[in-house]
């Protein structure tokens, strides 16, 4: 049936774009040694603290989330000092390779995929088994949709002095409650493809005065990702090197946007869209992929018996243009994960759901249309009243 | 619950805008007495013929749609002559006000609101009280949802040499199967707002050749909308006065983007979507509007006992940031209706259908969350397979 099919985004990142922000860099072109880039870059961190939920200094690389995560570990570490991984996913490897790639020991917590990270375990190894340069872990593991508990963590690191603690929250931020000031974060890490609702290109990262300190003394090699270099730079409204100006204006203008909505009316949005993708999920007889503490971020659904998660996402993009992600590594053609982080409504879960229905009943799975978007609605009812 | 919500915009014009032509226009500033623009205006009017399903040339005004009518009757009349309406909504009326403007004798067939023109009575009408200059009729009346059987009309018309037949085709292009050369119609008005996916302000109208010797002989007064003109300056890829060049820039786009669609695919898409609409609107156990004859440009729905259209509207915007329309006129309060003409896809009616579920039920009336969804997706699977 050839007709109209509009593309629709539904991947942990990049994620939908909002245009508004995006029309902005259209008739900014900045120069990026001028006081007018200056004050709209000093704009941007204000804005960026107010979306962090922090005081501390945030630093802006051009770059992935992963440029930001390598400089994390770069800037607080010495050679010959020990770091402690908590792993619940593809995310949390990442830091085990990172740490290998400097020649870092590690020692590391792993939870099964669908799991959080064990913190109680973390603890304990942090008591028993440091000392520790830096404890690493990511708030939502977008690999497994799944949250961890940083809260906890954070508070006993925070009783460490020698030790920092790092959260990868690319995927956490602006889709979970996070205080890194109370949990003694000190450093977390954003993405711009994310719920700040732009183009990827951008890497986030706050730096507590702890962090700040170990940073001083750290002795690592690094050079772009310096991130005391960079926090001098932007103190004075700038970066160390050519910043990525179109992405900065964007990012200007969506954070004006979410500060707009307010932080919490944005990780409530996505809160409410992981509920009811969780009860649609269980209406349409699948079951969740996190056995427990669902993040907000995505939900991950695991394929029905039979049907390969492969075909599901390879016939929701080819009838309905929507662009969802398979299971990563080990978990492709077992899980599909519907993304929730930013810029999406109620309405537009109500269309992927309903090209879901339709995908999974062609494929053979036994289906009552309309069931998952009942089941969705009647989540939007209860928070509605 | 203040959360993200998106603009949804359903109503029979403007419609969405296929963002891909609208971008063009912002890098395109052409001259309009430049090669360039005349070879662009040229291509414009090849595929407006296709779009239009006719080998007639086509004049296209910066205007509305109805100042292509009125150009349609100051063209082809001369004082004393007489002209045949047929009426079944608010457009139909307003070629009897446009006719009363120049002191044009009528004669009104009206149908009802919700049914289509009786053609019988206009050709028993035709036949025995002319003679007529020209037959005035919509392809499909946006105020009730209702298409005209212009096809036999047409064909009974082209049998009177001196008699023009004049079809306002500004929701019925590209959702109706219209074929102006088989059919005999000799001036088809569209807009461009409509189907073509791009902002209002360009009015567009084919001239037969039987149209074209009437205008040669025609007395009524008119200057910006000669007809016989803009026909000579448009074979030189040239209009008249200052076009709107952004906007024809815009509809060089999506006309392109329609000829690669299809034009019987476009049709097809608004049938899909019509059908699906008016079937949900029944498992909602609502009524639609149109008695017989329901147009695919948009359905019209009746608003349960004791439930104001105009509530279900305004809930729908501020809950949703769906945008439909009330009735118009004395069908104000009584029914709504959903726009399909242009840029929609099915799960653009999804989202739409799940918003109107919950306002529904809000506001009293009893429905089974998620069935009108189903209904939808039942006709989709229908024509799917």
């Amino acid at each position: 049936m050839p007709g109209i099919v509009k593309e629709r985004l539904f991947t942990p990142g990049p994620t939908p774009l909002l245009l508004e922000a995006q029309l902005r860099a259209l008739t900014m072109t900045l120069h990026h040694r001028t006081d007018a880039f200056r004050q709209l870059m000093r704009e941007t961190l204000d804005n960026l603290r107010y979306y962090f939920n922090t005081k501390n200094d945030i630093v802006v690389f051009s770059s992935s989330g992963t440029g930001a995560m390598e400089g994390a570990l770069s800037n607080l570490l010495s050679p010959g000092e020990r770091v402690l991984i908590g792993t619940a996913g593809k995310f949390g490897e990442r830091w085990v390779e990172l740490a290998k790639a400097y020649s870092i020991e590690t020692v590391v917590v792993e939870a099964p995929y669908g799991h959080p990270v064990p913190i109680d375990q973390m603890k304990k190894y942090l008591e028993t088994s440091g000392p520790f340069r830096a404890v690493l872990i990511q708030a939502t593991e977008s690999s497994t949709g799944v949250r961890n508990d940083v809260e906890t963590l954070g508070k006993a690191v925070a009783q460490m002095p020698d030790c920092c603690f790092v959260v990868d929250a690319i995927t956490g931020l602006g889709t979970t409650d996070l205080r890194p000031d109370e949990w003694g974060i000190d450093i977390m890490i954003g993405g711009s493809q994310k719920a700040t609702m732009i183009p990827p290109g951008l890497a986030f990262a706050s730096i507590s005065e702890k962090a700040a300190r170990t940073m001083e003394k750290s002795k690592l090699p690094r050079y772009y990702f310096d991130y005391t270099k960079e926090r001098k730079s932007l103190a004075k409204g700038e970066s160390s090197y050519t910043p990525a100006t179109s992405l900065v204006v964007c990012l200007h203008g969506a954070l004006n946007y979410i500060k707009e909505l307010g932080r919490e009316n944005l990780i409530a949005n996505a809160a409410l869209l992981a509920e009811a993708t969780r009860e649609a999920s269980l209406a349409l007889g699948l079951t969740n992929f996190a056995v427990s503490s669902p993040a907000n971020a995505m939900t991950s659904i695991n394929a029905p018996a039979g049907i390969e998660s492969t075909k599901i996402v390879k016939a929701l993009k080819s009838q309905f243009g929507v662009i969802l992600t398979d299971g990563q590594g080990s978990m492709k053609g077992h899980m599909f994960r519907i993304a929730h982080l930013g810029y999406y409504d109620f309405l537009d879960l109500v269309a992927v759901l309903g090209a879901l229905e339709i995908v999974l009943q062609k494929a053979g799975h036994k289906v009552e249309l309309g069931s998952g978007v009942r089941a969705a609605q009647n989540v939007y009812l209860r928070h509605s009243s």
